[in-house]
């Protein structure tokens, strides 16, 4: 039996893993990242699925843990090229439907799943189990193989008090370890973090003691999936009698979903639009939004901007940042709240308050995890290399035998029998990049001279020769962007415009006359007085025109 | 008198102010700034001085808090166009005259003060008091103006058990109070974060537990400036008899200047070169580096890449990332352990150990300074607005009057008589940009052009047309780069060339033949095109040569 790493092992985002066995494959998820910063125009990140589509006829079916982007982000994408049936809960159909109607597709061959199910996918009997996440019905899995069992975790915590009352069915996790495990795979985004990760709950008594006290209007800014905290803030803004509006288009789509499905209740009247919320006064408004990162579009980003067309930062009111920046999204987010003070609002963010919990177990919770499951192997997943590396010491740490604990990276085939567990070689795995429409039509060199644009910008250098003359017969012209601010700078390009005319001189001179050679001689010359005059190497683009 | 706000107020980074009196103006510190993400291929920001140009002649001279970037990197761009004295302590001056040097030139009036000095400079008389922060020789000031006091913290902590024994004068700022100050200006870098700041010798502790126990070699990268880091580093290495190497050019040139004035001591024999290291067991080497941002060309990250010349990262290593990541720079830091761990390095990191220790003050040391000091009136700076709004909140807390807690920006004058403190306009102030030579020639245009170019790339359209005829002669060409791989899009690129002449051809049907227009016609028909087909814009170019 081999599980293969297609995703989420060595970078947070984009997870997919292949269980094979003697033919027969099933993934576990189908996920995207966000592009790193040095992804330059990218939109999306893709895992590579080269292996699958190479054995296209062997996928028997995708199950699902949850509804994030980052475990269903790909569908849309894989399922163009892999027709195969998709198992999930509820919310996570619901969420993946949605998707998919954004691309114009629709969900054809979805199996709705509830924990406590068991279910046949080619060779693996899968038994679906309750866990505790920042989205509704999030579930593991217990994979029957022939040669063992494999527990897979999902995303999770262990959360006592969840708001929907749904406890991580502990039980089942504990017989699991009872029956015997070959191999568990667990979620080590949190593995660098002590203790016990705090239940969903105590940011609702967070939420609901700013929304008591604030003077004026609340405005929460939220991960739009966390359909739980958006719970927990209408239920408070209920109980202090305001009334809530929900803006920003992911978190009206997600909010959409969740309350056609179940898993949102609003009080009978609290939830209106934001043009009915106007027109109470502003002790009596709560909203709810988007931009808990900073995003530069989002709704929050705008309103701290005074851009959003809708709503208004006035002096009075109180914003709630109910998020962390994720790694990467710090200064964004400073950006914004040092905005919304500037227009006078209050902001309760993460540096002062407790307004945002995790939704992934701590070292306290992972330990556990591995004491109830007990693994013969352990395969820490969701994370990068360091979490990774921190999860497999916690394995260890419990008793668990180094060479037991299987530390792989995206590509790695983890190979098991009934006895034994190695790493044995790599697949072809990786980041398809999604520009636009384009996938995968950016890649390495698209992205090297998007850098170099980006840096010192470009000169256009062109020329108009004589084909059979090989004289000059025009030109040469110079355009630059992104350069030197030209009308400041004429003298430097009138040089430069010297200095391509003596090369090209020179080489009629010489009697040089492929354009590949001239060309060359432009760049080097060019380059070279542009470097020695301002110290900056834009890209250099001689062109010649044939007449 | 006025307080003029040149740099540091709203942001981190370029600290610089005036004080004025009647026709005389003094400056204190005179930083850089590092570039934002999104101020492409900028390598500095220095702050705009326009207004003490404007009053060149009235400036009589600088005066430094310390030697960090942010508070003497901009001299040698100023000091170019404002020949005053410049006045500091003996390390800082000595890291100028480095800085100058590499520059080119010299420091030609540095005066040396030192703490407990009091100086003249035009109407104020000025002493210097010790303070505590993350490099020796950290200064604060009490400006004594014909209306009253200032008093300027400069970057500060205070560290009761300090490494090099020289604390706070604490005493000499309970006498300022006693005396009466009328401003208190004081750093709000850490206004966020409750408590105390930690001495920087419990940083000394984790670094001795870590050499002492470790089995192979220790690798420590920290701060360059940050000399009483590096001091315990080596006492601890003599402690355990290991040799020390500095590896990283501005660690060397930190570390020379710092040795041979007296501000860093290596017990005979400890420090050597990284040659003469490698000759001995890993178990006596210890390394000190620099890297500890993730900066990509820093000696860590090299190393982390398997790239150092010198210096290979092997199982068995140590490595100690002393610092925490400055913000922005979390995800570089990020990669550099994840590669770290990958060649099989032990990494102690802030997310896991105290290896680390801030130079600013927490929240109650800002109110015992606060409460030392009784100013009339406070003036927060050094600090996003977000620090300067939490340190004003304080201020106000302590029972500073709200009217008299004074929130400013970069640019702000702040006017005060013997009785009063007001806001009272504002002065130009803002980024000068620096890119290789240029200071200041890259603007926002430039930035814009740069932004666009690395989004999606650029297609450059080059057409030859007659000048008398209003023929097309030769092209359309259509170069592009950052746009798409060329070689796997050769359909799109040859439609595009169609598009182009049609569009082309029917400017020249309707005798559309100014070149403007033309170029109009092609952009616009090339961007609706490509958009369609690909979701990206390119910036377009079109070029018409005139034969």
């Amino acid at each position: 039996m081999h599980l293969i790493a297609l995703g989420g092992l060595g970078e947070i985002g984009k997870n997919m893993m292949a269980v094979e066995y003697s033919g027969d494959i099933m993934v576990i998820d189908c996920g995207l990242a966000f592009p790193e910063e040095e992804m330059l125009g990218v939109d999306l990140v893709l895992p590579d699925i080269t292996y699958l589509l190479e054995n296209k006829s062997r996928v028997r079916g995708i199950v699902l843990t949850h509804g994030h982007e980052d475990h269903i982000g790909a569908l849309p994408y894989v399922l163009r090229e892999l027709d195969v049936p998709v198992y999930g809960t509820k919310l996570t159909l619901g969420l993946v439907q949605g998707k998919l109607t954004e691309h114009g597709m629709s969900l054809r061959k979805g199996k709705l799943v509830r924990p406590g199910d068991s279910i046949r996918v080619g060779p693996f009997q899968v038994e679906f189990f309750r866990v505790n996440h920042s989205i509704p019905d999030p579930v593991g899995f217990a994979i029957r193989t022939p040669v063992g069992t494999v527990v897979h975790t999902g995303d999770f915590k262990f959360d006592h008090t969840p708001v929907d009352g749904e406890v991580t069915q502990f039980h089942k996790l504990a017989e699991l370890g009872d029956e015997g495990v070959l191999a568990l795979l667990s979620d080590s985004t949190n593995a660098e973090r002590p203790g016990y990760t705090m239940s969903e709950r105590t940011v609702g008594d967070t939420l609901d003691e700013v929304i008591a006290t604030a003077k004026g209007r609340v405005i929460i800014a939220s991960f739009a999936s966390n359909v739980h905290r958006l719970q927990q803030a209408i239920i408070s803004a209920s109980r202090h009698g305001r009334k809530v509006a929900v803006v920003g288009r992911s978190m009206e789509n997600v909010t959409g979903v969740a309350a056609e499905l179940g898993y949102l209740r609003s009080p009978n009247g609290t939830l209106v639009e934001v043009e009915e919320l106007n027109r109470f006064p502003a002790n009596r408004q709560v909203i709810l939004t988007t931009g808990s990162q900073g995003e530069p579009m989002s709704a929050l980003t705008r309103m701290a901007a005074a851009e959003h067309r809708r709503v208004e930062i006035i002096p009075g009111d109180t914003v709630i940042i109910a998020a962390n920046p994720i790694p990467g999204n710090e200064k964004l987010v400073a950006r914004t709240v040092d905005n919304l003070f500037r227009r006078g609002a209050d902001v309760v963010y993460e540096r002062v308050s407790g307004v945002h919990v995790s939704g992934h177990a701590s070292q306290e919770e992972l330990k556990l995890m591995l004491n109830l499951i007990r693994p013969r192997f352990f395969v820490p997943v969701h994370g990068e290399y360091r979490h990774l590396i921190r999860h497999a010491q916690l394995a260890t740490s419990l008793g668990i035998p180094r060479q037991n604990v299987l530390v792989g990276e995206n590509g790695t085939i983890f190979e098991f029998t009934a006895n034994s567990g190695t790493m044995a070689g790599k697949v072809t795995a990786g980041q398809v990049m999604v520009d636009g429409l384009g996938v995968g039509d950016v890649g390495n060199i698209v992205l090297r001279d998007r850098k170099l644009l980006a840096e010192d910008g470009v000169i256009i250098v062109v020329l108009a020769m004589g084909k059979q003359s090989k004289q000059l017969l025009s030109g040469p012209d110079l355009v630059s962007r992104g350069f030197v601010y030209v009308r400041e700078a004429e003298k430097l390009m009138d040089e430069a415009k010297g200095k391509v005319r003596e090369a090209v001189d020179k080489c009629v001179e010489r009697k040089v006359t492929d354009w590949t050679s001239i060309k060359g001689v432009v760049r080097d010359s060019l380059s070279k007085f542009v470097y020695d005059r301002t110290k900056r190497r834009p890209m250099i683009l001689p062109i010649i025109m044939e007449i």
